[in-house]
């Protein structure tokens, strides 16, 4: 399989933790990695820490795009020389077989409309998330994938379906649950609830032969394990992932940060006994090592990893791409989207 | 000031918890009140509680709605007699100042748009709801107002502008701060971010004398101080505000239930260590206690208690919806909207 090319300039830890990542990576799996960025940073991170020589390159790219930055000011006067658009070029151009980046979301959307190609049929892309949720039945996936969570703000009832399609796709692909549970956001189980779009996305998903659709899922269940995708426009999956990643934070900051601000006998023996429950606090906000998500509705691979990446996150995000390139994702959308 | 109309058989635990809130604030104020509902369970219920004879009545009515019940259905077929109904009609006659009830919230706004009168230039409604989030500035509420919550699916701009004003109005009147903060839930904060009626919405709201516009606001900001008042359409609000309360409620059961399953002494014996910790995160389930929101775009007030309430819960509700009748809510509304 070709390399996995890795925007080494993107995320709040960039370029260190991306290169940690990628180094262990190296290390544990027979992945090839591109690290994409600025050769002159990378060469001695890399040389600092213990990697396999033989499974990383690192190709120069002499800008990167911030955090903060404008994501159309970057994809206007930074497409030529940015780490994140020589990434998705290499794979663009079949030289490496999938792309992650833990950057910018809107420079990661605006890059990947700009570099990849549409899917047939496809008009519009989703970007997915990954959170946690209560699993319910055996061998539920401890996470749920929501999409689209920002790359498209408003949908149409077509729109949704095929976001419910790829999205169950992937995670049939990545993991391997036969018929993931599939469900339509919305405010309230009735079908006729909602807007034109989601009625009509309720009626057409139901009667969709590929798809397990459970039916409407309401605010208060997501954190349920009703459903194992979670499909719903732009705007509202943007608004709940960001609610949820900071919830999950306030429970760390309540275990974590309380206890070290409040620096007393009781508090750090309470936490000791506690300890059963405060780890499931803690799991809440431990997503991040889950590793990233992709942006579906490419003929291309292409992993987001979040901004605050560790590198275990990293190193996650990078396997989590692998497989979807080496499991045949995209043939896989294919066949799916073939069906609609 | 004529009486408040409580819908007593209206809620989870109605009619008991509600004839238990009523006989509260009539020992406690010079409230009024007339309990809505079926004579024959009321009176006893409300005999066997200590209460003040000259502060409430009792109205028959003798249908109810149940918190299942399909809304349309039951504004169809019970119009006529179910306790809701009726007390809504109570304040549109201008026998009683204002209306409450604990009941089917669907039930809740089929009703009122059947029953009360839209104020001047309004054509939609916005169900108001509070949540508890973190007070940064001294004398901030501990709670923010979140509008719509699914009275209206979809919002224009225009929407959402009176949502604001209206938002705005009724936080003033309430909580009596001055200048409440208002911010539009979006994905981001350019103004730019979103669909055209969100940046339509924003732009009228920054040029807008008499409300206190502090721009968008996004998922993770929710449960800050930066907003007192937030605003949105119906389904982004109905599934926000459901995916708080559930969140609420996991805290509570981390501490409440799972210390009851476990029933170890390490569980607690930690618990009774850690009970700083744990009023931080019971109070986040407790806001059912403080009272209701309003239904706003009426000539009338109608404040909708949580299905949940208890008692106390009740009470705040009947206090609240008091205040607001005694205070003006309503020709602070018109003044409101005339300068839009």
């Amino acid at each position: 399989m070709p390399a996995i090319a890795v925007d080494a300039m993107g995320g709040e830890r960039a370029p260190e933790a991306v290169v940690q990542g990628v180094a262990a990576v190296s290390l544990q799996t027979d992945i090839d990695c591109v690290l994409v960025g600025d050769e002159a940073r990378l060469q001695p991170l890399l040389e600092a820490t213990a990697y396999n020589p033989e499974r990383i390159a690192i190709m120069h790219a002499s800008e990167a795009i911030d955090l903060q930055e404008d994501p159309r000011a970057a994809a206007r006067y930074k497409r030529n020389k940015a780490s994140l658009f020589v990434a998705l070029r290499e794979v663009a151009q079949g030289r490496c077989a999938a792309a992650v980046s833990a950057g910018n979301p809107g420079a990661a959307i605006a890059a990947s409309l700009r570099e990849l190609t549409l899917l047939p049929g496809v008009a519009k892309v989703a970007m997915a998330s990954v959170y946690p949720r209560a699993a319910e039945a055996p061998g539920q996936d401890p996470l749920a994938l929501a999409l689209d969570v920002g790359a498209t703000v408003r949908c149409t009832a077509e729109e949704l379906v095929r976001f419910a399609v790829m999205g169950s796709t992937y995670a049939r692909v990545i993991s391997r649950v036969a018929e993931p549970r599939v469900a339509l956001l919305n405010m309230g189980r009735d079908p006729l609830q909602g807007d034109e779009a989601l009625t009509t996305a309720h009626r057409r998903l139901r009667d969709l032969p590929g798809v397990n659709f459970v039916g409407n899922i309401e605010g208060h269940e997501l954190t349920s394990g009703r459903a194992d995708v979670v499909v719903c426009e732009g705007l509202i999956g943007n608004i709940v992932l960001k609610l949820l990643e900071s919830v999950a934070n306030m429970a760390v900051d309540l275990t974590t940060s309380a206890a070290a601000a409040q620096r007393t006998w009781r508090w750090r023996a309470g936490m000791a006994i506690m300890a059963s429950g405060t780890d499931r606090l803690r799991a809440l906000a431990d997503y991040a090592s889950y590793g990233g998500a992709p942006i579906l509705g490419f003929e291309q691979v292409f992993i987001k990893a979040h901004a605050r990446s560790q590198p275990e996150a990293i190193a996650n995000a990078v396997k989590v791409a692998a497989k979807a390139a080496r499991d045949g994702l995209v043939p896989a959308l294919k066949a799916a989207l073939a069906d609609v």
